[in-house]
């Protein structure tokens, strides 16, 4: 039976349900430094003395550092190098990271970190978007607040405006949001011999980490290893920010000459990592009387934070995607990411599109309801199906599922019974239902190319069981299971035989991140490639074994025969067990790497023009809401997602993250923000007050899948991990407006913002 | 400058020296678990009820296991699968393992594994090669107490003895030698995620430790992980031994879940461990009136002890090299492996070569005397040359610098003037000078040509340093030192850019054991298959960046030019690091597996004939003693060692490989020695008693280094590594005999034997 399409088993379940998944915390070492941290207690500021005397008092403590003592770069080294490890002359947000204290003990760091003093002349901090970008605001970043600017023109904007019968423009506000993902940061180092560190810990990106602890320490990347830990959760959070804790912990390590520890606090971790970006988006849309859009104006902003961080790549993916799924010949999108003394956003599912795609999706819905089209119909107008282009000129080709996603949708919502205009309804408690369609490019696309190559290694051991490592992680989203699934049918042995171990830098070169829904695209295919380079070993063993050709041999479900003569017709077979035995006593090449790179991209920065992604993937969201027109109390109810992944490696995986993502959409759609004193501290640091969706807030989440396979997907599979979120928020916003006539341009959708007037 | 022929620090020379090297009993984890073992006190005997009623008292205790505990199979897996973890029905020898104790601190499973009683019936052991093979003999394995037999038969012996002018006939004897490793016997293994074990320890094979992990556990090989820790020597002692304390650590690590530790005491790794095994070997050779070897006969024993272990392939090596390095047409070697009741005897520095070379270099001396003819002279005419065959036949092709050893060493050794008979002699205190001539086949040869393969791992990083994993291990002997100076200079990049990683077998598939002087060829040249492969994609970038053809373009000590066009004429060069950087921009792939499959060789077992080794390396010892001849004291002055490797990759470390083989060769021959009781009790189970050369007893070491390359070695570099041992005792011996006109027929060499009359 293939592995691949089937719901096996996750590789990963029996030990998280029993517990005995280790997460770092779980881990120790003898003599091991526990490491606090000092933190910036203002949101800008100009960095004093430090006085470590009370520090020294506490029993347990061993030492202090600061940015001083580091032997090798104070920066950590992502798109540009402007964040510090730690604070040198400013500190830039409130919680940033200023001095590490180690101790014998958790406690005793904590208790002399509390007693560490640090002189900080206050500045005036600049604390939203409006304010970076106003041309009297104090320059905290380049001359003008701005991180990084893009710009996307196609065709003629102002002709499209002149054609347009109607002009929609209105702008839309989305919050922070918190990853919240079950297990806080944490790493812990252990230095070696001969000058060398391995860091174990919880993280997305392996290689990320290792550029960074190669950095701090001075050190060449040959000497640093990086282990990731059972993860508990990324979702984006565990991009980049575990770089700066690995670089803290590789620190101490290096100059105590002991293993360390540093798991974050929950509090801390809200504090101190980073946030989903919040957006602010003008649109304008002109469109016909059909509701076809002839051209679109967007402006786009993110607040970046203290430090840039992955904003210019979070940034790039928002502009690329920004007006959504739809044809438009004529198209201005402007965006930059701005400079805020507050903690530097990053990476988050969904990396910037969450963001444009409710406000795309928003307008899409004030156009049907102004123009009077039922909200599918406008989008059947005006999908991207394979021929037209996107926003960047970008001629979509194969594995486009996009109209099979809204129809399957469409009809298991039964939609045209359920929709009727808002006007119409008048209970005190009302349903809506609300749409929207979204596409999402796969992998690194043209913004981050030379890093979207991913290896596999693969090892036949004597007893028939195969090893595989690959450069991208587990962290919670099924990959070892999947890619064990994709070794197993391109080798042609069964799936019990293949063991996908922890990612570690030193098995497999530099894969690129584990983020942009790119882990079953690339390492599958680096591992489809690796099983390739080992079956031309064992095919001619086959042959010989058989007495045929190795084009005639074949190797199935770990059973070898020929094709010409297969054991159903009375042919010999073997099993895989005894052929790995020839192939040891023949001394064959048992290890083999494999190797990808994304297909070509091809990308003007100048004008945004060009192929951004290989490939997308599609999606549909119907939503269906209760709302209670007195409280303005909001019950999402049902979830409708079709999705278009090319393949189902793993359908049950991906209905999990179907449900995973949904949820999480649905906090950000009505409950998920943090708020800021008028001074840049942060106000809700913990579960008690950032509130999230639990099982209670589940709405009936019921996915559908779309299959419209990829030729250069592993058995035609694109990326899917990130999609389930996008576009939940607009199709409950929408929901809302259907059932209240209410239209909510920022979110979160609160009860409180149904009931203003 | 290239690396290979440099004498270039050792990698691990700082930390060994600065005492910043961990050894596995450096480590340890929380939770530890600490385990004892109960062994037999008896050599023989059935095993009865095993009473842990006092053992479960001691404080901290947490559990006992026998045989009855193995979830896998309870048999080591080696040549034979005879040896149990743990003893089931019998015990076989003094000091067998028959339980594990686990417990909260060593103390206290140490004194539980003391208080554990066990019940055995005594039996009668066999102690001795004479006691095993009579016929009366209890039969203790199979149906004559013998593991194996071979025979080499060449030409006809009957033929060859009657054409002789002078028969010589004797018998010799050597004893067991103890490895005394400075680091004693150790493992910690630790229960991963998912049913998977890893295990950190000292050792020289971890593809064997694996098999044995694996087996005992009854886990696929791919649950399994072995990584090697700093290992503080092995000499062959930690060849097959480890396999048996992995085991052991691993059951305990399964069964309480925990990560668990067992390192010896010295006195239970005497007891327990392998052994040098003692040989007794009956040469009988015929002459024509010039010392013209015309026919030779020799019957070659070695006391195997309780178990199989590796004692059929010592056996093979020791069969093979039975004549030393001799042409003669007419040969018949007959040689078993005996089963006693004494700890199982394994792999030791020469591996069965040293005990037959003994006898025949001895006897060599013995017919030089008796022929009136220098024994210089009488290698001169009897040692293989190109053009020769060696008693299996082979023919001795490129690379054998033999007679220039001879020549180099004669010279140096200013042996004209220091060699006169020993009827001249007459002063109580004397001098003597005696010689030695080897050959030695490297790698496994025909005996183990199914596991004679190893590959390597090799990964460019981004900062231009590469990271090699090779499957063999650094056990003290510099190997990690060697292939980093091939690695350099295949790869054209300097030294320091190479680090090369613990040996770990989840980074390199099996590579076979670190045995049999293999390591530089074998992993030396999947080092070269590997830096090939890289470089098949390195060149090509170099030629389009120098815009010339891949041919054109050259890679050297990290500066990449155009041979046609090099920067000595005004050319421009590339450094590795730029070349690197845009390595990585065009995603190329960085990392290569090598593979090398040892060269052919052929033997056939019925009549010992054919090509045992792809390639031999040679040597000429020649020792100077002073004997005073009223103690009989012995003082070895000076050995000159002259040997040919092929290639010095490391001329400094040829030289320390010398200065210690040739110290563990003058403590063979002059003071070490196993002693037991009349029940097979061992008597000297510590370095109070077993009595070790010590650089007091240090000789003036004269290495020679002769360079024949073989072509298929790295850089023409053969194996090497056991060689400076194996020629010490008969040079020293026959120096005494030179001096004194004693001959001494048994090891070791002892006052009291010159004393005899």
């Amino acid at each position: 039976m293939p592995a691949v399409g089937s719901s096996l088993p996750r590789k990963d379940a029996w030990d998280k349900v029993t517990g005995k998944a280790k997460y770092i915390d779980d881990y120790s070492y003898p003599n091991i430094v526990h490491i606090s941290t000092v933190r910036s207690p203002v949101a800008y500021g100009k960095l004093g003395e430090i006085d470590f005397t009370e520090a020294k008092k506490i029993p347990g403590f061993i030492g202090h550092y600061t940015y001083n003592d580091i032997p090798g770069k104070n920066i950590n080294p992502l798109v540009y190098t402007d964040q510090p490890f730690l604070a040198n002359g400013y500190v830039r947000f409130y919680g940033e990271p200023i001095a590490l204290i180690a101790a014998e003990t958790p406690e005793a760091a904590e208790e002399a970190a509390r007693r560490t003093k640090v002189q900080i002349t206050p500045l005036e901090p600049v604390l939203s978007i409006d304010q970076a970008i106003s041309e009297s605001c104090t320059k905290i970043y380049s001359q003008d607040n701005t991180f990084t600017r893009y710009k996307i023109e196609k065709g003629a904007i102002d002709k499209g405006f002149a054609k347009a019968r109607h002009i929609f423009e209105n702008t839309y506000e989305t919050p922070y949001q918190e990853h919240a993902y079950l297990e806080t940061q944490g790493m812990i180092a252990v230095p070696g011999i001969e000058d060398t560190m391995t860091v174990y810990g919880s993280m997305q990106c392996p290689f990320y980490v290792h550029d960074a602890v190669s950095q701090i320490l001075g050190l060449s990347k040959n000497k640093v290893k990086i282990v990731q830990a059972t993860t508990g959760g990324g979702f984006g959070g565990k991009e980049d920010f575990p770089s700066i804790l690995a670089g803290h912990a590789a620190l101490v390590a290096k100059l105590t000459e002991r293993p360390t520890k540093l798991v974050y606090h929950r509090e801390e971790d809200i504090i101190a990592s980073s946030k989903r970006h919040p957006g602010l988006i003008k649109i304008k849309i002109g469109t016909d009387d059909d509701g076809k859009i002839l051209a679109a104006k967007i402006d786009y902003y993110l607040d970046g934070g203290a430090y840039s961080t992955l904003s210019p790549i979070v940034l790039w993916r928002g502009t690329v995607h920004a007006l959504g799924p739809y044809v438009c010949d004529n198209v201005l999108i402007n965006s930059a990411a701005v400079a805020t003394n507050k903690v530097p956003c990053g990476a988050y599912r969904g990396f910037g599109s969450p963001q444009v795609i409710f406000a795309a999706e928003t307008i899409l819905d004030e156009i049907a309801h102004e123009l009077k089209i039922d909200p599918i119909d406008l989008r059947r107008r005006n999908i991207l199906t394979p021929g037209t282009t996107t926003v960047t000129s970008q001629e979509i080709g194969e594995s486009c599922g996009l109209t099979e996603t809204l129809d399957k949708a469409f009809e298991k919502a039964n939609w045209k019974t359920k929709w009727s205009r808002p006007e119409t309804k008048t209970d005190k408690i009302r349903k809506g239902i609300g749409v929207s369609t979204i596409y999402y490019g796969v992998g690194l696309g043209a913004g981050g190319k030379h890093l979207d190559r991913a290896g596999a290694n693969m090892v036949l051991l004597r007893d028939g069981s195969v090893q595989c490592a690959v450069g991208n992680t587990e962290m919670g989203q099924g990959a070892r299971t999947v890619l064990a699934q994709i070794a197993a049918d391109s080798l042609g042995i069964p799936y019990n035989n293949i063991h996908v171990i922890e990612t570690d830098t030193s098995l497999v070169p530099d894969s690129g991140p584990t983020v942009a829904s790119r882990t079953t695209l690339m390492s599958g295919n680096a591992i489809v490639s690796a099983a390739k380079d080992l079956r031309s070993r064992i095919m001619p063993l086959i042959a010989d074994l058989l007495q045929t050709t190795a084009d005639d041999a074949e190797l199935i479900d770990g059973k070898a025969f020929s094709k010409k003569n297969p054991p159903d017709k009375g042919g010999k077979s073997i099993t895989f067990e005894d052929l790995t035995r020839e192939f040891y006593n023949r001394r064959l090449m048992p290890s083999s790497f494999g190797w990808f790179i994304a297909p070509d991209t091809g990308f003007d920065q100048k004008n945004g023009q060009g192929n951004a992604y290989f490939t997308y993937s599609y999606c549909t969201n119907i939503a269906e809401v209760t709302v209670d027109t007195e409280t303005g109390e909001i019950k999402v109810d049902t979830i409708i997602a079709a999705h278009d992944m090319g393949k189902a490696i793993n359908p049950q995986q991906v209905e999990g993250q179907i449900q995973g993502g949904t949820l999480q959409g649905v906090g950000y759609c009505v409950m998920e923000e943090i708020r800021h004193d008028k001074n840049g501290k942060m106000l809700n640091d913990a579960f008690a007050t950032y509130i999230l969706p639990t099982f209670e807030d589940a709405p009936d989440i019921q996915p559908i899948i779309v299959e419209h396979p990829y030729s250069s997907g592993p058995f035609g599979a694109k990326g899917f991990g990130e999609v389930p979120l996008m576009g939940i928020a607009p199709a409950v916003a929408n929901a809302v407006f259907n059932a209240t006539g209410k239209r909510i341009r920022k979110l979160p959708v609160k009860p409180e913002c149904l009931m203003e007037k």
